[in-house]
């Protein structure tokens, strides 16, 4: 069975070079990377999966770049290589000096440490903790 | 067989004592978590993790708050529930808002959507993004 | 810190309830879950988390009992209590059986085996096998 | 050290042919893949891991293409990508379509995230959930 | 829908007890646990499960202490409560001490901390390192 | 942006060399692996990783080879490519045989089906299983 793998804009279809602009224009680039172009093999799933990225990644309480560097320590927890490669790139466009990225990865690494601790030792959790926010009853 | 389980302050030897000292110091509170205390059955390792901690969660490059963030992020991504009570509360102690929370769990939501769409579609990582520091040749 | 967990559809903006009714009338139900209840905090959440939910969940080349089985087992892999629940009730609604279900969870535990078995052998791809769709060049 | 890391069939004692020959039969094949090379370097695994395949696998009450479909929804959220090749390989010898592709990682994405959501939220689970099958009181 | 969630040995057939008392004789044990009640429901899944673990848990060139080692540090990195209890608890009774219980857990932290290291370093794998067995070319 | 990824010996500050030197010593390589040449562009989280490792993988009340057993088992459940590579050849450079590695291997494979099975069925916990050590109450 053969596809067309990934969508260049040179073979996409109207609907579809409009998500690509808006993609440039919202992140300032001129090329469109190959996650966007393999989305694209279904121009519903391009849209959906574009307009959430860019409610959720545009500056609100956080700004961009710590928006991006949850976004790699979600990445690398869950060893997904293009998304290191990808998140890191565009964390460092937005600011992350090579001393932010040392204390971010230590960050993650200490993280997954203690979680594997707190999980192997079966620790109950303390009454002073409060539950996040949308937990119920 | 049994075991104490949680060393309280009040039975600690002065090793262990020194180290619970600095946490509260350290993080201005006056009580010990279970984590800790479940970490003190073993002198050597509570004073290597409080020590690593103390390095690694200290505000540097990033600030103390995006160090929680990312924590949180870690932890929800490895569904650690300990950890997700225990710093979702510093978080907000050290200034998360309800609208911090709410976008930081959005990233946390979306990264991990996209890590799997990524993987499910095997997209090639492209040439134009920027492996991370100290990926090696 | 407090904050209104879970909005109750009384509570609820006219926004929000516009999306309550939408889900009820969608799946059929007379209920919020408390899913939709913690989303609800965040309005704009809310709707992107249902529009693309109802999307990507409708009936289509794959048909709605296929849909819930794939997020049982995702949700099983990734071991989250609450979508376990939600999905597994969601599946017998739509025409799980028993036997369905025991099937669905043999399969899941025996790929995440031959998952780890492929990983600590580190065994090469063949040749014969295609990538999906969209992997690039 | 050095070990015969695969086992090619010409190189095989009887009992691993035996089984090579079983899947291959079964499978309606004429070549043997790097996993089962990989398996066979103790038969004993080979044919324990084999005779649980072929039973899990085996069309009842879910249909072959749905099990391979959960098959790769587990490969994709596990990131194993030498079973997302083989799994998706196999499912579309089995039936699956563009279209059902694209609908089953829309699924595994979405599935993925609000597992997250729900427990970044620590979402308390609803009354109106029943537990699967076999959870015990 | 209703199902008989645990197959009590009271209640099961004879081709279900048989599998119970194997499991009993082989354990040294009065009691069949909750798992193995669960799996009973299907009893071609509970004899499959029965007879794999039974193979790979006979002490061998690893001894039965060690082996519930491993069995603990991946159930521990799963987060998988169940068998974290239920594995610990048989590895105490094989022997394992509190001096091992915490070199245990250490490694297991430390284990996932190094790992997500140098994911998120991307570094890449040296020469000398040999690849496991099986790999293939 | 451009750093240098890997510290070579030849470049490293005496802080570093240090370390260096100790690695190799308490190891005894003759060379240093990309991992410590990563984590030493920041020589305070190369001392730091380096003491906690040498800490814990020393030999006490499991073996050294016990402890890379484990350390292998935690890194394929991970699907860290790096970690297998590097402590599949030190358990081997410990005493590991192949048919140590065959039986570690279909340990991992089964402990990682059970822990899905376990989870997808929501088992209760039974009261015979002893919590870990460290449980609180």
């Amino acid at each position: 069975m053969t596809t067309n793998t990934l969508v260049e804009y040179a073979d996409a279809s109207a609907e579809v070079r409009a998500v690509y602009d808006d993609i440039m224009a919202t992140r300032k680039t001129d090329w469109i990377n190959n996650f966007w172009k393999a989305m694209a093999q279904d121009p519903a799933t391009l849209k959906r999966t574009w307009e959430s990225i860019k409610q959720i990644m545009a500056p609100g309480a956080l700004d961009a770049l710590t928006k991006e560097l949850i976004y790699v320590a979600v990445s690398v927890t869950n060893n997904c290589n293009y998304c290191i490669a990808s998140h890191t790139t565009s964390a460092v466009k937005k600011g992350m000096t090579p001393a932010m990225f040392k204390e971010l990865q230590a960050v993650i690494g200490m993280a997954n440490e203690t979680n594997k601790l707190v999980t192997g030792y079966q620790v109950v959790i303390d009454e002073q903790f409060k539950l996040p926010f949308g937990a119920g009853k």
